[in-house]
C-alpha cells in the first residue's frame, strides 16, 4: 500500500517520473495533472491516470532509479557502477558509522545510506554550503535522509577523532587532509577515494604512503552497454570512457 | 567484543586468514599454532600471537574479504564488480523476497543476502545437490546464512507464483525457464542474469523478448588496476577481460 | 616542390581543409577565396594566404589525415586503429595482390593500397555500383588509385583462381562466400574479415572450420583517448566503444 | 622460389619455427633435424620432413609472425597494435627519413622501416651498445636492415638539424631531449613518443608544450581476444591491460 512520504516511478508511455507522494497536492505533466491523493492507497503495479487520462503505471523505483533519474544534479555524480563497488570494498553495512565528505548531489550518499540503515549513519561533510540542501532533498526521494547527517564543514576542520568505521572522500585535493582523516578513523579502517586525474591519484597516494596506510589500490571501472538486439547483438557505439579513479587503502596500526 | 561466531581476519606479516570463531578449538598455520579461545572477548583491532609468539592483527573481515579470500570457491564465483552492480541494479534492499539460481559458492548470495537483511529473504534454487553444503558454509563465514533458505531444485520445477521481488538467474540455458522465471515474479519486478558467451546472451534476449519482458539491458564492467607508485603510475600488465555479459530486464504487465 | 596533383593539408588558425591541387581553380572558405595556381612550386611548410589576407600554412597531410578529414564518407568507415592492424597482421607489403570486398569509402583501400606500392595491386570487388565513383575520387586524393582496381561485382561472381596472396572482407554476410574466397586464395594466405555484430562473427568462424581454415583469432581494438593536459591528465569523458570485430584466419591446404 | 636469405617459417602440427636459409646448416628440432640446403628452390606452400620423417610446411612468414615469434626479444618490444597504428598516424611512407631512439629489439623498426622502403631511412639511435647486435639481427631476419642505419648514440647527442619528416621515441626521459628532438625535425613534422607511466605522459607533455608542439594528443590501444567458438563465442579470460601510452605531436612553426 502506497502511503504519504513513499516515493514512486510513475511510467507512462514515453516518460518516466520519480515523485514523492504528498496529500493535496498536484503534479503536473504535459499529459495533464495527477492529483496526488489518489496515490495514497493504490498498490505498486497499479495504473493512474492524469485529468485529461494519459495513463501511467505505479511502479515502485529502485534506488538505481532514483539515483540515475530521480535526482537532481547539482553537481557530477558518482555513477552506480563506482557507488555499488565502493560500497562493497569499503564493507559498508548495518550499523556503520561513515566519513563522506563532500556530499555533492548525494548519489553515493544514497547508496551508502542505505547500506548502514538502520542503526548506522553516514556523517557527510559538505564545505559547499550550495549543495547542501539539494543533497537533502535528494536523500528524501530516496527515504534515507534519517541515516545521514549532513554538516557544512571543510576537511580542514578537525574530525571526531577514532571514530569513523570507514569512509569515502571525493574532493580536489585530498592529500590535504590526510592526517585529519587519518585520525578520524578507527585502526584497520578502509578509506576509499574518487579522483578524476592521474595527477590526482599520484598525490593521494604519495600522502597516504607517508601516512602509512596500507593494502593500496588503484582500479578504474569501465561500464560498457550492448544493443539488447538478439540476432543482431553488439557493443553500444559509443561509452563513457572515464568516470575516476578508486583509490582503496587501510588505516594502518 | 569478539564473540563465538564471528568471523575474524588475521593479518600477519604475511598472510591473511579468515576464520570462524569457535570454542575449544585450535587453528593451525605454519607459524605455529592459534588456540581460538584467546579471540573470544578481544576486539577488533587487537593483538593475538601463535603458541610460537608469531603475532596477528584480529580485523574485522569486509565481505569483499569474506568473497575474495575467505569462502571455498567450489565453481567460478561472481565477483564484486559484477556482485555489486548487479544487487544496486536490481534495486535489493531490506525486506525483499529474492529468486537466486543456481547459487554455485554463494559469492553473489552472500551480497544479496546483506543487502536484504534483516527482514528479507533470498529464496536459491540449487539443482546440484553437492554445492549446497559449500554454499551454507561459506555463507555461515559471512553471518548471513539465516537469511538464505537454498533449496535443492532445478528450474524446471514449478516456482512459487508471484512471489519474488526481484532474482538473479546465472544457470547456462536461462531462456528455458523464462516462463516458470516470468510467473514467479510480481509484475514490474526487475530480473538479471549473468551469462559467459554472447550466444547465451542472444538466447536469453530472444525469450525475454517473446515473453513481453521491457526495459531490456546488456552491460559489461571491465576492471583495470593500476600499481598504487605515485611516482610511476600505470596500469597493471594484464587484466581480468571478461567474467561475464549481464542481462536486465523489467517483467512487463 | 607542389604539383598539380599532389594533395595538400592548408592548416588555418582554427580549419583544416585537404585538397588535390588543380590549374585555375578557385577554393572557397568562408575565410575568403584561394587561387590554387599559388600552390603550385610551393614548398610543404610554405604559408599562402585568401583574397581577403587569411592565412593557411601548406602542409603534406599524412594517409591518416586523408582518411579522417580528407576522404568523404559514403559509408561507415574503417577507422586507423583498425585498417592499421589489419594490414600489419595479413603481412600486406609491396608486390602483393589484395583481395578487398566491399570497398565503401576506401578508407581501409587506402591503407592496403599505400602497403603494396609500387608493384602489388589492391583488387577491390563492390556490389554497390554508387560507392564506386567516389571510393576512386578518395583514392585520388591520396593518390594511390593505380595500385587499386575497383570491379562492379558481388562475392557471388566468381573471383579468380588461386590468385591472392590476401584478402579482407567486409560485407553484411561474409559466411555466403567463403567457398570463392577461399578458391581465390594461395595455399596459406591470411584473411581477414571484419563484422560488427557478435552472430555475424559466430557464423563466419563457423563457415571458416567448415572450409579447414586455420588460426581463428577473433579480435577487437579499443582506442581510449586522454585529454592533453600535463597537470590533470584523464582520460577523455566519453569514446567510441565498438568499430567492429575483426577476424583472421589462414587458407589451409 | 626460396633463396639463400629468405626468411621461412615452418609449421608443423604443434610447433612453429621462424628461420633465415643458410647454405650448408642444419636447424635442430626436437622432432629431428632439418638440412636448410632442402630449402633453396622450395616454393611457398611446399612440405619439407625431418630426418626423423616429421613433415613441416614452408610458409611466408608475414612481418605480424616475425615480430611476435621470430625476433628474440632483449627488451619489452613495441607490440604490433602500437607499431602498426604510429606507422600509420605518424604517416611514414616510402622515401621517408625517420627519426627512432631507442631501438630496443627492433620491433617497431621492422615495421617502420617496411614502410619506408625502397628509398626512405630509419636512423634508429641507441645508447645501449648491447642492443645493437641483436637489433641488426632482428632486421635481418625481416630482410629490412638494409633501410635502417642505427647509432650508438644517446639523445643528448646532437642530432642533424631539420633533418627527419618524422619520428618515434621510446626512451625514458623523452623531456630530456625535446629541444634536440625538435631541432632535427623538418617544420610540420609528426612525432610521436611511448611512454609507460602517466608521469611520464605529464612530463612529456610539458615539454612539447613549452617547445611550441602542435596537436598534442594522448591516445591507448586495447586488443582483446576472443575465443573462436562459433557457438560460444566469448573474450578470453585475460587479456594484456598495458603497454603503454602513445603520444603524438606535430613540431610547430
Amino acid at each position: 500500500m502506497i502511503k504519504e512520504g513513499n516515493t514512486v516511478h510513475l511510467k507512462g508511455k514515453k516518460n518516466s517520473f520519480f515523485i514523492k507522494v504528498e496529500k493535496d497536492k498536484i503534479f503536473s505533466t504535459h499529459k495533464g495533472n495527477i492529483d496526488l491523493n489518489q496515490l495514497i492507497g493504490k498498490k505498486f503495479g497499479d495504473i493512474i491516470q492524469t485529468h485529461t487520462g494519459e495513463k501511467f503505471f505505479v511502479l515502485k523505483p529502485t534506488l538505481f532509479e532514483i539515483i540515475m533519474y530521480g535526482i537532481k544534479r547539482q553537481t557530477q555524480i558518482i555513477y552506480p557502477k563506482d557507488s555499488a563497488f565502493i560500497t562493497l570494498k569499503l564493507g559498508i553495512t548495518d550499523g556503520m558509522k561513515v566519513l563522506e565528505s563532500g556530499v555533492g548531489s548525494a548519489a553515493l550518499t544514497i547508496v551508502m545510506a542505505n547500506a548502514v540503515k538502520p542503526t548506522g549513519k553516514i556523517y557527510a561533510f559538505e564545505r559547499e554550503e550550495k549543495y547542501i540542501k539539494q543533497a537533502y532533498e535528494n536523500l528524501k526521494l530516496a527515504n534515507l535522509d534519517k541515516f545521514v547527517e549532513i554538516k557544512h564543514q571543510s576537511l580542514e576542520e578537525k574530525l571526531p577523532e577514532d571514530f569513523f568505521d570507514t569512509g569515502f572522500i571525493d574532493v580536489r585535493e585530498p592529500w590535504l587532509y590526510i592526517e585529519n582523516i587519518k585520525n578520524s578513523l578507527k585502526n584497520g579502517a578502509a578509506i576509499g577515494f574518487l579522483v578524476p586525474t592521474t595527477n590526482q591519484v599520484s598525490m593521494t597516494l604519495t600522502a597516504l604512503k607517508e601516512h602509512n596506510f596500507l593494502d593500496l589500490e588503484v582500479v578504474e571501472l569501465l561500464e560498457r552497454h550492448y544493443k539488447p538486439v538478439p540476432d543482431r547483438l553488439r557493443p553500444e557505439d559509443r561509452m563513457v570512457a572515464h568516470t575516476g579513479y578508486l583509490i582503496f587503502a587501510k588505516k594502518g596500526f
